[in-house]
């Protein structure tokens, strides 16, 4: 199983660390009793013509790709690999994007995910770390300095 | 003949690798009779204040610059070349958008090219490959889980 | 002090080299009569979790950190560093976006930065620049061609 | 338990990939009845100032580092872990050195690795691949050529 | 036909950029009445994984690949390629190191290669180039300095 | 002044990083009565073809180019800069190469450095890191394991 965007953490889509998202996954697949089982963490490298490769390099070797995104089942595919879909429940709800948001607005979302995931985002302390993200000062982010840098960089 | 942006390919803007888009063009101009040519591709290093230098050490001795875009017309006029505008013919229909959205749209965009591009998208199946990028599954993206990833890589 | 998004210039949001901003800053505080300063170009490594080593590795010594960007607090915080607000006067006005929309729109800014800020811009010719990178040319962008790149750069 | 030097393949030093090595680690053990343990890939980024924050980010949570290297004793110490020597046996030939040598020598090295290690090496031909990349054509490299290039890729 | 190494020039090893080798070749070749060549300068990546997807998503479609060098013909046919040996002859002479040395020396070798390769050279003072990037200054060099970097960089 | 491969840190060649050597530059001229000076740390880009740009770009506005480096020298003026010689002293000696070798071996080094250098170093405890980086583990390194990365990382 992979871990995508693994270079990311503390931005509102990636809040975690590759690091925090593998426990998350060990856990819960152990709480279930699964064992044998493989967690990569890939770092983006923003080329799709050597994505795939990129990929294979980084896992144990595989003949299936689980995925429903298009563009991921499309270079597989271009690449020779059977590609299938993963069936998917009620995903209004079941979905990074609303959990995330419920963490931010302090609404209940522990019933969302595995019991694991909960135990590891208190532990590292989540739901603060992403309400901190999330807030802004109110007099205006401080890097918007006409001598001071103002890209993407906290 | 600069190829830009040269590391992008199956992304809706850029869907075509740099090895095809140098196909693309080298057989239309030797369709022309043109024989004279360089093409290279360029890849994008996103620091502006070297850009010149990139695009030079990559291409054979060149005095002239034709370019339209106001930022590499700047950059090539600061490090002290000469920028001509090139000639540009009803860049409503003849624009590269614009053909990107007929080839997703599956309206016609053979008369929009060389003959040469035509045959070039045919033979890489690059129609299947475009309805493929713009087309979203039924039920979301698969990374929007909140263990795994979901930056810009598939 | 840190100069933030160090490897941008020519753009929009970061029209000025870092080099250039470290002279406006430096000349700016020599004015004031300040001397012992350290002024440190900083560029992104986009990787919020190595971010703070990032910076500790290319910056003299430092306990207190003076930052109102929530990210930036979050991420000193979780590394131990004392984070402290910085005063902020009139925020609408002696903004960088404000400065730069001015300067774009050739309207009046002088009064809003150091005397030695307005000089810098002087020498490098920065208004003219900021106004040739928010032109446009009348019948599109030269890259927008169904052969060639459509990326990020020039 | 980190792979170090992920990015690597196809070189004396690092032959397999990384996802062969994970192969390689997490058979042997779970063929030792081990089951509770992690593998993560670590790519180098050659900064030692932000080494450690690199690699917390993309392991579980940690608090002790086994080690012998002095340098990777050194950084962990620096940034506040306790770190513990890891015992080891007889490293003349329980060695990646001495394996690898025997490896492309065509000389006995089965004994010195877990049978798990043995396995994927012939899963994946991996003899074959180190004795191809220990070989030399007879007539020199084929990059020594005055007009291309002559560096350290194939 | 791949100009490897693309983004090294000023070194002993590649002295030349990527785009006066380029102009070499392509010159050379129009010389001899080819025509319908296609020259792509290839970056290094330094992952051998994904490096034969590299190079196919720079140049156009290809079915065989003539090369000497071993890691190229394994890492080739790994990935299904057909892979032939180039012809070579008298390597002792007809070598890039030879040249670059009789450079160096200031011993004569313009026999060795094309006659526009010759042209090329001087047309960019490249010899007085070679002589000078080996040349060393009698007191040793100015980074070797406690205080200042050491490292590859000039 | 520039400060070269400033990402380095912790290694036998720079065992500092940029921003303890900034300190140790800042602190030297502060003491001297030196008080109108910029230090700007520089990271390698290993490209030589745009490295001037690079420079360029990091640090204020400059005419004149001092160094003793062929390759340094040749490349300002390649790019139409002044350069001349910096004058040195008794190189065998006052050198860096010199001063991290008394350093590690415990000879004494404080003579041949400015009295600032000597207090940072001893507020960072730089004898013991060098050390550190120098000593050798009895029983060899403990990356050099058949299934772990054996590469340039710790």
């Amino acid at each position: 199983m992979g871990i995508g965007s693994a270079q990311y953490s503390h931005t509102l889509e990636n809040p975690f660390t590759a690091g925090e998202r593998y426990l998350m996954i060990s856990r819960s697949l152990r709480d279930d009793g699964v064992r044998d089982f493989s967690i990569v963490p890939i770092v983006d490298i923003n080329r799709y013509a050597v994505w795939v490769s990129h990929v294979v390099s980084f896992v144990p070797t595989f003949q299936v790709v689980y995925s429903n995104n298009p563009l991921t089942r499309r270079l597989f595919s271009e690449a020779g690999f059977e590609v299938r879909a993963s069936p998917m429940f009620n995903r209004e709800i079941y979905s990074g994007t609303e959990i995330r948001r419920r963490m931010m607005a302090g609404e209940s979302w522990n019933d969302l995910v595995p019991k694991a995931v909960v135990e590891v985002v208190h532990e590292i302390d989540g739901e603060e770390r992403m309400r901190d993200l999330s807030s802004h000062s109110p007099s205006g982010r401080s890097e918007d300095d006409p001598v001071e840098g103002s890209g993407e960089e906290p």
